[in-house]
């Protein structure tokens, strides 16, 4: 019997149709996925535990599909792969806003959670700027970070236990919902970030905390980068951890512009967009340190122009995309991540590598936690455009290395980062980590069938 | 050539005399240890791998140890060891507040940690009451708990990365100063709570938070421990965090009353002491929620009776062993955690069971985090005693499981709590994950010459 047979009599929901399956081709990324024998779609962890039982049985390759918003190609379907779609396995499971947690299946979205838990005054603080797409799951096997990082870390700061199906169809379950554990090795911690290459996520309980209402919204616009990097700074060197701390250079703060109407002031080249809790005297005390900086101008949003400026930070990326110009065009999005400290030496290292390569670039990020993205406009017909954009790319993140940080804050490896991966290993002169791995990676999955080649090569 | 001789050639600093040996045998738990072959005392990284790579020639035991406070076993020596103690790997090498990192050798205890951090305006949040004695690796190892978990979690939640030496003297580092990474496994994570078992950390970058300042401490006292347990639920679930939560039951408070010269009211059973940040109208709301559960009194404290109140919680393990009576009575601290919407029934439960078992038994722990200790007074030539002991340390776990909490919250599993690690996982149907742990050891530890006996047997 083959596999479609096999799957056929199972009974599990899957379509194997091409036009029905193109949307779970490929990712947000821009790396070409190969279409699958079929995409499953169980609705229950039965279903998701026999679909890996018979991929298991005839070799299969299996790719885990949240909401396909990954940016390095983490859930671009391979050859003689089944995608494994989440989508139907979304319900809220249990909430105890006093015992501070959610039970959901993984196929939940962010932005769907948050407004279940908002209405209780609650909320989950990850907050990717995809959360309109992305899912419980995805985020978790990115441990994406996001706008909030800044004051709550990231994902896995976040998951208080997991289900997983393993390649084989076998399940177990990490964690729980107590706030807190000592119980052998943190298995739960292994399977974040892990970019579904051990097993798949299929539920979680999360830790959830109060939302945090009382705040203000202010905006700086800055000439130098130096000013922006040094206000940031000092905020956080002053003893004080704004709710999230965005910024975005001119071709970024262009695109907020024209999505949320708020109008930059001449010589702008940075703007920085901070949430402030309102106790003590943080608002002023922040705006007192920025103004020692050199800001161009400095304001408090009102809470319409608030939530406009916030929406168009998230859809920033998104926008940028549709200034391509061409079908082949391409924006490649870098993630890395550097200490407070090294902030304005990296921008002003960055300025000058964006001024040498010449291809068109819109830098933003969560500086609050040093989390700067390099989006390089660049054209697969294009060898020059092509070369120009990984060399781009592979200096972009010697300068995250040169300032004692990371080449992938927040985004995972997928399939864009194997090399910087083993860059940054071999930096740092601790290259027995990728070794010890892979070694993870066979005992979860010997045949190699859980999203291989993503990650790391065996 | 024998391992003493190659030890003595190697120049690492070691001790083989009994007398001066003696310190490093046992550990704050009940189980006795074996005199091992040496105690080595690295005072650097190249020390101890040298001295790791001997181990493992020469296929020695090697027994990590911080400040020898484990409650479970955890660093007590066995049979042909050698005992590697990181007291002389004590210094802190950097520290950025702007940055949020303190960067520290493994041996570097809690209070001297926190004491350099208070006077920069920062803390490092996790705060066992072993904190005196404790040190950075060992409560790394635990991932421990403390005072401050109820606000700001658990160890695990403060590690950005690590220095480990492998058993083959190998050194791998994980993680880095920045305060996010999406970089593969999550290798940091397998190493919180894995004590000592697959390598030694020798160094961690640590992040710290703000210090906050502004707090009221109050103190509740009830006759029933429903109004407790209902109290912290209640401002839990109005949406408020405490920076910390404790109680104690009526023995305990008795001995806190001592330390701390406070007196407590007739008819108190259990006194809850809060630590309440002063914003909004956090402190007056918090006492209004405990009026409405009946407390016998309820009252803030001053800044001198406060500080008192909490050093005498910190040492209420300690003055507990004061009160054995014979050498060879012990106290065994048994530590679950449940929901918070489960304390009030499972403190109701443990009552009955400590009424039934007819030991005394104190009771104390982090209630707001929903951590329950239980301290059992027993004695090892007493057969009757030590099987009533086995008994309640055996029901009391499976009081955390019938309410969906842990075996295990914050002491780790060590000797003490093997079965009961395995206990919950046949509980929770999830016995592979021990299957997955020892796995995951044979990749680190191939020889089982780390810390072997200890969380699992191979």
């Amino acid at each position: 019997m083959d596999f479609i047979k096999a799957l056929k009599n199972s009974g599990v929901t899957y379509l194997s149709d091409k036009a029905q399956m193109l949307p779970y081709v490929n990712d947000a990324s821009y790396f070409h996925g190969n279409f699958p024998l079929s995409v499953i779609m169980p609705s229950n962890e039965k279903e998701l535990s026999i679909a890996l039982a018979l991929c298991d049985e005839f070799n299969v390759k299996i790719v885990p599909r949240g909401g396909g918003s990954s940016l390095t190609g983490s859930s671009v379907a391979v050859d003689n792969s089944v995608v494994i779609s989440l989508l139907r396995m979304n319900r809220i499971i249990e909430f105890s806003g006093g015992d501070r947690y959610v039970k959901v299946q993984a196929g939940l979205r962010i932005d769907d959670l948050n407004a279940f838990l908002t209405e209780k005054g609650f909320i989950y603080p990850p907050d990717p700027a995809s959360s309109l797409a992305a899912t419980v799951g995805g985020t978790i096997s990115t441990n994406a970070g996001g706008l909030r990082g800044t004051y709550f870390g990231s994902t896995k700061e976040w998951i208080l236990g997991l289900g997983i199906a393993l390649p084989n169809g076998k399940i177990i379950r990490t964690g729980g919902k107590v706030l807190k554990r000592s119980l052998g090795y943190d298995l739960t911690s292994l399977f974040i970030g892990s970019e579904g290459t051990l097993g798949i996520i299929f539920e979680a309980y999360l830790k959830i905390v109060p939302n945090i209402k009382k705040y203000s919204r202010i905006i700086a616009y800055f000439q130098k980068s130096e000013d922006l990097g040094d206000s940031v700074y000092d905020i956080k060197n002053s003893g004080f951890n704004p709710l999230s701390a965005e910024f975005a250079d001119k071709v970024s703060s262009n695109v907020i512009s024209r999505l949320s109407g708020i109008k930059l002031p001449e010589k702008t080249n940075y703007m920085l967009i901070a949430d402030i809790p309102e106790f003590d005297n943080n608002v002023e005390n922040t705006m007192k340190i920025i103004r020692s900086h050199n800001p161009v101008e400095i304001l408090k949003l009102n809470s319409d122009l608030s939530d406009l400026v916030y929406k168009a930070r998230k859809g920033l990326y998104s926008a940028l995309l549709n200034e391509r110009e061409k079908a082949t065009e391409y924006v490649i999005i870098a993630d890395i991540v550097v200490p407070s400290s090294s902030v304005s030496r990296a921008l002003e290292t960055i300025e000058t590598l964006v001024r040498e390569t010449g291809l068109k670039t819109a830098l933003f990020g969560h500086i609050g936690d040093g989390n700067i993205h390099a989006n390089v406009f660049t054209d697969l017909n294009d060898q020059e455009k092509m070369r120009k954009a990984n060399i781009f790319l592979d200096k972009f993140g010697e300068i995250a290395l040169q300032n004692g940080g990371s080449v992938s804050a927040e985004h995972g490896i997928g399939y864009e980062k194997k090399d910087l991966l083993i860059k940054e290993m071999i930096y740092r002169d601790t290259l027995l980590n990728i070794e010890l791995m892979k070694d993870i990676k066979k005992i979860f999955d010997p045949k190699n069938i859980m999203n291989p080649g993503k990650v790391f090569d065996l």
